[in-house]
């Protein structure tokens, strides 16, 4: 099993996140190393379907996770444990997002020198982690079927800025009052641009899909 | 239908929240008006919680509504719908939480004056409302099935400091693997002296206990 790190952020000392963020994109870009932002609400299944996911590309491509929450290490050893890549934990201290300095951070204490490609899960929340720019090359969300199709409209901001839309749980629809079409037609009125991906992170269904997009998404990176 | 108003709240001018809080408390205890703050994630169903609750309890006391979103008003225009009692919108305009300045701007815009007990509806988030004291009453949680068992380990503080934690969607047990006894073993880590009581707000199972609840704590109110 791999090592399990642990790392306690503190608040970014960058008095322009923004700057930041677009400091470590280009960091990133001569490194070759693709950052991938995942955001979701708590329990919507975000580290399942990164289970799911790397098991699908590790043998095509180098993936590694840092995993940031409040001050558990749950995720970081599902990872290690279920995956078998290269994993560390990341504590917020309380603090409800991660910004681009704390993305430093932790892209400094894995080591990204061996890595294509490095899924960052932000805390779970909607709201705070739509708010700041991490630096990751794409924004992916994830929601999930009996969270309800009308979150487009209440969280208007993490919909707007996601890449990627993964709607999980879809094993679970027929017990849930969710209207696919009408949660794609509310996401697109947040983002025209967003690609939408319906999944099962628990029986597999919709993952290849996902697999392509990440797979291609990197090969575009390296060769821009 | 009740009128739905809605309210742009700002970030509060209160420097110090703690104080602000207690100072509200003192003013709803004077006019006898119990103030529950309710928090959860996004979709774990306050709203409908909230409406089979009301239809409950509607007759035994004077109930009204504040519904906290980032910019939407369905949940306002759903709880007058279905609910018929008096209820308002709060927009945060972005904002994570709510505090106890936003909090009195909304009780002086809904009118107490006639109200035994009123629901504010927090952001659905677990991280930033659990840090801003409201000024309520009573702190209350509800926590949904497929969301996981083991968020109290994952968002500490919201289950530190809720009264009550109300565990919603029951019956979707059987399509999710969550151990209650495990969950209720993790709630009582952080909080040994929170209530618990599992519901289905969709079929109502669990309802009478939450409505006794309620009933309950606003009598001892007035009594104390």
């Amino acid at each position: 099993m791999a090592e399990v790190k642990t790392i306690l952020l503190h608040r970014s000392v960058y008095a322009d996140n923004d700057a930041e963020a677009d400091s470590l994109r280009k960091y990133l870009k001569d490194k070759g190393v693709f950052v991938v932002n995942l955001m979701s609400s708590p329990g919507a299944g975000k580290t399942t379907t990164l289970i799911t996911l790397i098991n699908k590309i590790k043998d095509k491509v180098r993936v590694g996770v840092m995993e940031a929450d409040i001050d558990s290490d749950v995720d970081a050893i599902s990872i290690a444990k279920k995956t078998g890549v290269k994993s560390i934990q990341l504590h917020t201290g309380g603090m409800c997002h991660l910004d681009a300095g704390m993305t430093r951070t932790g892209l400094d204490s894995i080591d990204i020198s061996d890595l294509d490609i490095v899924f960052l899960e932000n805390v779970g929340n909607l709201v705070c982690p739509a708010e700041f720019d991490t630096g990751a090359s794409l924004d992916v969300m994830i929601l999930s079927i009996p969270e309800g199709d009308d979150k487009p409209l209440k969280y208007p901001l993490v919909f707007e800025k996601s890449d990627l839309v993964i709607i999980n749980k879809i094993d679970a629809m027929k017990y849930f009052n969710f209207n696919l079409e009408k949660c794609t037609e509310y996401i697109k009125m947040r983002n025209k641009d967003a690609t939408i991906i319906p999944i099962s992170a628990k029986t597999g269904e919709g993952i290849d899909l996902v697999a392509d997009y990440f797979l291609n998404k990197i090969k575009s990176f390296k060769e821009m």
